[in-house]
Parts: C-alpha cells; sequence; structure tokens
C-alpha cells in the first residue's frame, strides 16, 4: 500500500455507526509495549533504535490480525505526509517530531497501527466507530498475543508491563472515548462535567490527544491510571462513566429542544447554510460548524445527508489532507478557499 | 382598491430596472403644496382640516394622471395598516402619527401618491425604479399642473410656493435619490463621500427617510434647498452629485474585485447561505445580508436570482408587511421566525 492510496477512503472507524454512535465517535484502545533486551526509545542510541525497529517490523509483517499491513518508516518522510498521518489519528504528534528509527505499522481498514520507537517501542492502537471499547480490546489482545510470541516483551510479574512513563506501567493500556458534547456545552454543563470528570482520575484532551484543546464540542476521555487493575476492569470503569456522560448529553438535547428549538433549528440551519455556501472558511469554523450539522443531523433536523459523510469532512479538511488531495503545498489562504470548495462539494452533492 | 389588495404585487419602482439600477434603487420627486384659503395643517382646526381633506379628495379622483387611485383615510385605521403603508414608501412616519384629517391617496401601481395633511396640505411623490429624477419630475408636474388648475394653491411671485416649514418654500420640490453603496462602505471610503455630501447642501438619510439611520449599506441623497432655482435646474444640481457617487462606487466595487475577490465572493455567498437556511432573523441582519446579495447579484457573483425579488425581500420582510401575510399581529419573536420563513420560501425558489 502507498502512503497515497489512503486518500481513497477513509478510516473505517469513522463510518459512523456502533452503540451511541450518535454521542461516541469513536472508541480506541491503545497498549504500551517494551521490547526486554532493548533500552527505551529515548535511552537508545541509533543503532539500537534500528535493531528494534527492524526486529518489530519484521514481526508485524508477519502478523495474521494486521490485514493488508503496510510500515512507513519516518525517516526522509515529506512532513506533509507525517501530518496526514497525524490528522488520521494513525500516529501522535510526538511520534511526527523525529524521525530516526521511527516508523507506523497501518492495517488496511486503518482499524488498527502500530507507532514503533515513540515513547515505548510499540505503541498499538485499535479503533472502533461508536461506543464499543470491548470490541477494540478484544482486537488489540488478539493482535498483542501473537506479537508478544513472537517478541521478547518487558514484564515483571510484580509490575507488570514496563513502559517508559511510570503512568503506562502495568496494563501498560489506555482507553479513550471519543465524544461528542454540544448540547453540555451549549446548556454551559461541561464545566462541570469536565471537573467530574477529573475527579474520578480520568483525562479529558482534544481532537488529537495529549496537549491539544477541546474544539468543535469533541471530548475525549480516557483512564489516567494502568496500574492495579485488569484490562476489563479498567474498561467497564470507563464504560460506567462515559455512560453517564451519555445519559447527560442526551438529557442537554432534550432541554434544548423543548426550551427552545427554532433557537436551535437556526443555529444548526445556518451552520449547514455556510458550510454550504462558503467561499474561505478555516479549520477551526469548519470544525465547530460541522458540530452543529452533527448534532442536527443526530436529532433529525436535518435530514439530508448520513453521519459517515459529516465524519469524514472533519477529518479529509485537515490541512495536510487538503494538500494531498491537491498534490501541492498550500499557503493558510490557499488552503481556507480549497477548504471551503471541498465542503461544498460534500455537502451540495446529496 | 382594498389596502389588503396591496399585498399582492408589489411597487412599482422596485422593478430593478433602469438607468445605474445596478446602484441607484430609486428616484424620487416630492412637491409640497398648500391651498391658498386654509391655514397649514398645523395650524388648522378639525372642521378646517376637514375642509381640506375634503376638498383634495374630491380633486384627486378626477384627475386623469393618477391611474385607478384610492384614497385611504387614516382615522380609524389600524396601527399595523398604517405602519404597511410607512414600509411601501407611500407615506412618512410623521404622516402616521396622527390621525384627525390625514389621508394618503395612492395609484394603483404605487408610482405616485399623495399625502393630505402631513405638513404641508399636498405632500406629492413620485418615483421611479433606477436614476431617473427627470422621469418623475415629468409626472409630478403634469399631476401637479392638472391639480393645480382644480384648486388655489398658496403662491407667492416673489417666494414661489408656501409651504408650512420656509425650507420647503420656492419650488416645494425635493429630489431624492436612493443609492446602494456597499463597496463605498467596506472600502471605508463612505465617510468622506458623506462629507462631500454635505458640504455640498445635500442632505443624507436612511432607508425611511428623514430621522432613519443608513442601514444595509442605503442611502437617501437629497437637496436641502428648494428656494431660488428652477426645478430642473435642482434637479440636474442632484444628478451631477449623484453620477459622480455612482463613479466612485464603482470603482470601489472593481477595487473589491481587484484586490481581494475571494474575500468578496465569501462573504456574498455566506449572506445568501445564511439567507437561505435561517430559521429567526431580525430586519436588521436581513437588510445587511439583502446588501451583501444585491451587491453579489450586480456584480455577477450571484447568478441564480434577479434583482426584483431582491428588492422585494427589503419591502416585505419588514414587520407590517409579514403582520398582514399572516393576516394576524405576530410578536417580535414570531416575525423573526416568519421573516426567515419567507425568505427561504423566496430565496430557495429559484
Amino acid at each position: 500500500m502507498e502512503l497515497n492510496s489512503l486518500l481513497n477512503h477513509t478510516s473505517e472507524w469513522l463510518k459512523g455507526t456502533g452503540p451511541n454512535a450518535d454521542i461516541v465517535i469513536s472508541s480506541r484502545i491503545r497498549l504500551a509495549r517494551n521490547l526486554d533486551k532493548f533500552a527505551f526509545p529515548q535511552r537508545a542510541n541509533n543503532k539500537q533504535g534500528e535493531e528494534v525497529l527492524n526486529a518489530i517490523e519484521e514481526k508485524i509483517k508477519k502478523l495474521d490480525y494486521l490485514k493488508g499491513v503496510t510500515i512507513f518508516r519516518l525517516l526522509g518522510m515529506d512532513s506533509v505526509d507525517k501530518q496526514f498521518l497525524v490528522e488520521r489519528h494513525l500516529m501522535s504528534l510526538e511520534h511526527a517530531q523525529k524521525s530516526d528509527s521511527k516508523a507506523v505499522a497501518i492495517e488496511e481498514e486503518e482499524v488498527a497501527s502500530v507507532m514503533i520507537n515513540e515513547e515505548d517501542h510499540i505503541r498499538m492502537q485499535v479503533v472502533q466507530s461508536g461506543f464499543n471499547l470491548f470490541e477494540a480490546w478484544n482486537i488489540a489482545n488478539k493482535i498483542d498475543d501473537s506479537l508478544s510470541k513472537e517478541l521478547g516483551i518487558a514484564f515483571s510479574p510484580e509490575w507488570g508491563y514496563l513502559t517508559a512513563c511510570p503512568t503506562n506501567t502495568g496494563t501498560g493500556m489506555r482507553g479513550s472515548v471519543m465524544l461528542h458534547l454540544p448540547a453540555l456545552v451549549m446548556t454551559r454543563q461541561i464545566d462541570r462535567v469536565l471537573a467530574a470528570i477529573a475527579k474520578l482520575s480520568f483525562t479529558t484532551r482534544g481532537l488529537y490527544g495529549e496537549g491539544t484543546q477541546a474544539s468543535g464540542n469533541f471530548f475525549q476521555v480516557s483512564n489516567q491510571v494502568s496500574l492495579g487493575h485488569a484490562e476489563e476492569e479498567v474498561i467497564e470503569n470507563i464504560n460506567g462513566l462515559i455512560r453517564q456522560i451519555i445519559e447527560q448529553e442526551n438529557q442537554a438535547r432534550e432541554v434544548l429542544l423543548s426550551r427552545n428549538k427554532p433557537v436551535l433549528e437556526d443555529r444548526i440551519n445556518r451552520s449547514m447554510g455556510i458550510l454550504r455556501s462558503a467561499r474561505i472558511i478555516s479549520s477551526q469554523e469548519t470544525i465547530e460548524l460541522l458540530s452543529m450539522v452533527r448534532l442536527g443531523n443526530d436529532m433529525g433536523i436535518i435530514k439530508d445527508i448520513d453521519r459517515r459523510r459529516i465524519n469524514e469532512l472533519f477529518i479529509l479538511t485537515q490541512p495536510a489532507h487538503l494538500q494531498k488531495m491537491d498534490k501541492k503545498k498550500l499557503s493558510s489562504v490557499e488552503r481556507d478557499i480549497k477548504r471551503a470548495e471541498l465542503i461544498r462539494n460534500k455537502l451540495n452533492l446529496v
């Protein structure tokens, strides 16, 4: 698979189906693993890094559970290509910063991917559409099992999986759920909800993980502690919290409808109207307007569009995607024009 | 003609044709006349006021030049009906304040109308689409001639036509041109232009005449002095000024196109997008967005709509028009919803 061929489709998890897909965009399981005979990436020299990369690469190619997997080495990769992979949530911003001995392995439908030599030797992720952490865990667990069989993994009977950062030690697992909470934001309840999440030792992040701001009413909630609990227990804990947030978002949507339906309908339809007609539009405005359109679609206020098309636009309108589609570097102004054109094409087609 | 039947059409001058109709909405000639045997309206008692009203009414009905004229007395007229006539520019806000002995005579296509017992006994106006003051003057002059033959008009060989306010004495004529100057506003040249107009002894007003603010980039320019010049001379003076303003607005439009066409196209298309999708919209926002759409249409940026439809919407979306169409009183919120609905129907039809 060529990197460019990713442009021909969007990730499977954007399909907009699965449990509670009106509020939960996606569920993600990430596992951190390290080889037992090598220093952690930040401590390893170039030679050691290459050895780790070669060893993992070799095994990944043979795995049954990674259908049509391709491994992309970051060394020599164009910066737009790197950003493109970040925008697709296939690798972290941090991973894209340096290139030496780093790679990312991508399964053809982008359900599973593996970052090699990020903070840990192996950072595997499995993403599912909707509220479905257990299914993501099942897939990740199988990949992990067969990979562990082939590679000597750093594991302590007392501490569990050993990781570069102690917060990941134990299961090495992080479960994350990407939530769309426009009604909690509009009814000004979101700060209370986020404070409650923080108190319960969960973290909230923006669309692109650690260090990114929440925007367009999207919030990624994940477990903070990985030590001292079995994976299923951790997932059940997250699920319990997410179920409560979903209930509160649903209640807030009801409140919006019953208190002032015309105002809600106005805001949603104007958002669609602007997206369908703008000639210049920023990434930030796009996310905010698409958030309203998604809400309108979920609540039956906008009917002539499907959820997948909206989900896809969040990714396709990102800077590197626009430049890959246009096959050249674009200035910020040129991107704003191309973005508006793409959105019009996608939304006026229907 | 019933007052309600005015709802079945819009005024002839909204057709959006005539010289320079891309910048000049309409040209209006107003003549102030008084009967020589009666006190001015503000000095007259009820009985005198009624005598004046009856005398003028009787003559107007017989005039050849007022096709299908109907006279509406203001006494007992519903406040929404009065506002409706003001919104159509058929009578002044001032005329609508009091009702006794007041009336307005309306020619069936709304080209000519006569307010009776406003500030003067007779305030006649003739409106033409586009930049066409001389044609308006020709029509007004014929109506005035035949009316003067029938009624004794207050005229002094030294001062000319005598009027309640000395500023109108002389010809009793005011020529007004309604201009749409969005490019001069957007390029921040409008203050300089308005200052120049004021220095030349012309006045600038908003959409609804004396005391109203300019909004949506509309400016009504008219002569301040009525004394000491023949009518044709006054009109030629206004025309000279208007020709200069038209040239400056055209230059400003060229500047907008050449400097930043995408920004202009974005603003115009977004305005249309919002108008086509909003569910709640105020009168002020409507005027501002329609102004952009009119500019877009005039500059060939928006092609699927004709100028008459845009011109009409400025009038049809006014509060009394919405209530007349809906056949009941509407609260401000209800009007904002009805207005959005009407605009969607008119703009999505095309």
